[in-house]
């Protein structure tokens, strides 16, 4: 089995209501110095390894895990294989 | 500026119903290989750098990134200076 990491963000230009929350709520704690606040989802997988692992979690990301219309994603296979 | 990635993670033994949705959705698309699927939220900030850096996101994190009660989190401090 491999462990397969994708990070789901939002697309540029898209609105982040939660990281500019995020971003006042830390100004209001008294860290000014943040900026830029971003968020994202990320979902890590164990799939049997195949020829076409990439492909198929393309695919996954495409019909399920990322909005494609709003949302970029980033898949990384890692070589960490588990029983 | 530094760019910081906080990743968080339900701790171990905390149901995942979106990790589990997630998985009955795959395979009823058909990706029966996929198994144990994890969720979870990152969050990018940028932050003048200092010297108390880590622990002031460290804290940032014990007070509003995370959950201490349910959630884990990692935070990567990368290189990437942006003006």
């Amino acid at each position: 089995m491999k462990t397969v990491h994708v990070y789901v963000t939002l697309k540029e230009g898209v609105l982040n209501p939660e990281g500019s929350a995020i971003e006042r709520s830390l100004h209001a704690l008294g860290y000014e110095e943040v900026q830029k606040v971003q968020t994202g989802k990320w979902v890590s997988l164990q799939v049997e390894d195949g020829p076409e692992l990439a492909q198929r979690v393309e695919r996954m990301c495409e019909q399920l895990l990322a909005n494609p219309v709003i949302e970029d994603y980033e898949i990384q296979l890692s070589d960490e294989v588990t029983t």
